[in-house]
């Protein structure tokens, strides 16, 4: 399922289109309106779910962003579920970029394992992982120069501080991470970082640390309380236009009613005018 | 699949009878003995090889710890693979506690999903995770106070270091992690950690920072280098019994001929005869 281009090409030309918004396919069985595949089991609906969101936001969206949590909460049906959900974005979105939100890491021989799921198995064009084993340990990933490699860096959560923040030599450790990729990690030109909306202080900072072309994906806009328009003020103070802005709830969840695919089309539409006038 | 008992309860009547070993089930199918299920699907030659192994080292494993990487790189067959062997453990060795290893870890709500999908749909007993994000993201995790919550502190890999050693108010990241999972994060006393054998200087020093009961899970003795005997001393030198030590390669492939369970079995009693003649 590779595409033949690179996963960072890809992105450089979304952006340069002006396009920065990713959708988050976190589906939560509960909140899927009833008239989507009624009767059917939950991992399929799931799929259908997710098929008509995928339709109803793809000429807006660089990027889908399933995460792994959601599917594998259903078991094995979820895990049929997440490649499904896959196949519809390439069908679907062509275009668009899939990154399979899994924050993953294990030790390097272990991790050939997860970069066979992600990026074989899967498909994905991208994956998010972990910082804490260290570059050595992620080899395996940061070895596939065609698809991209996210490490969270500061994440979107209210407690993202208790040791992302501790000062090690007068800089805080999620500013170290973020050094650390930009460097010796980025030797194939395939990193990213994952900079949450809610920290926008934490963002300016990383942008100070990293060029201007790397991509950073930003969750946290939306239900999580996070400002898109401080989000790409952030990035382009740094002149920088490489951000992928992720919202996944305020966009699924737009409308419990039949109209929920209108209403999820809206409200990526929305967002993505928000990018559009913040980037002027 | 609840046990009815609390996971720290389990491995303390282990602990107390002198059993400490835990075998990774970390199969690679091209180092799987032709004999074991010729003709079947790699899965499913997964799934039989780990019958034999478990089978061969029922007597002396307190735990077996599935490591998820191996299973995913099988895909959605893998997964199914994955359920299988955990309910073969529960059928040969229902004494015996089960790891997921799985190192997860995302913002709260969806670390939820991760949950669901290791203790209610697998059935683990514990699981493996990152810092990263703090305490508060791994509330989900935290609050299943009959599971044990193995956090990432110091790993086996070499390059460990690169971000464990950064040193926040003259204590390594490591150490922080270790002092914040016995304290706050241990409220329902569920906590342990993983700490590689590869590292006894750190073993003792976390040793330092948590109480002798607090549960230390150990990979990296064997193909990785890592000395039994080693974290065994440095868990005594704190009049800890709360260590389990696993090995996986050097007990899975310990033949590649028809001998291989009987290989897998003495490989497992020479290193649970090391343990115990450390222990002394």
């Amino acid at each position: 399922m590779d595409r033949g281009e690179a996963c960072a090409e890809l992105l450089a030309a979304h952006f340069a289109a002006g396009r920065h918004l990713v959708v988050g396919l976190d589906p939560v069985v509960e909140r899927i309106p009833d008239l989507v595949a009624p009767g059917a089991a939950p991992a399929e609906r799931v799929v259908e779910f997710n098929r008509r969101i995928v339709e109803a936001t793809a000429e807006v969206a660089a990027a889908y962003k399933p995460n792994s949590a959601f599917y594998e909460a259903l078991g094995e049906a979820g895990f049929h579920a997440l490649g499904a959900t896959i196949g519809t974005i390439r069908e679907r979105a062509p275009e668009a970029a899939v990154i399979l939100d899994a924050k993953r890491a294990d030790i390097g021989s272990t991790n050939a394992g997860y970069v066979a799921a992600a990026f074989d198995q899967l498909g994905a064009d991208a994956v998010t992982v972990h910082p804490y084993l260290g570059g050595e340990a992620l080899a395996p990933f940061l070895a596939r120069a065609e698809k991209l490699v996210f490490v969270l860096a500061r994440t979107s959560n209210p407690g993202a501080g208790e040791l992302q923040d501790l000062a090690a030599g007068g800089l805080p450790l999620y500013r170290h991470v973020a050094r650390a990729v930009a460097g010796d990690w980025n030797a194939a030109g395939n990193c990213g970082l994952v900079v949450g909306a809610t920290y926008p202080e934490e963002m300016r900072a990383i942008r100070e640390d990293v060029a201007a072309e790397m991509p950073i994906l930003v969750p946290g806009v939306g239900a999580q309380g996070g400002d898109a328009t401080a989000v790409v003020a952030a990035n382009r103070a740094a002149g920088s236009d490489a951000f992928l802005i992720a919202a996944s709830r305020s966009i699924l969840y737009a409308s419990a009613g039949e109209d929920f695919a209108d209403a999820a089309r809206a409200a990526a539409q929305a967002l993505d005018a928000e990018i559009h006038a913040a980037s002027v």
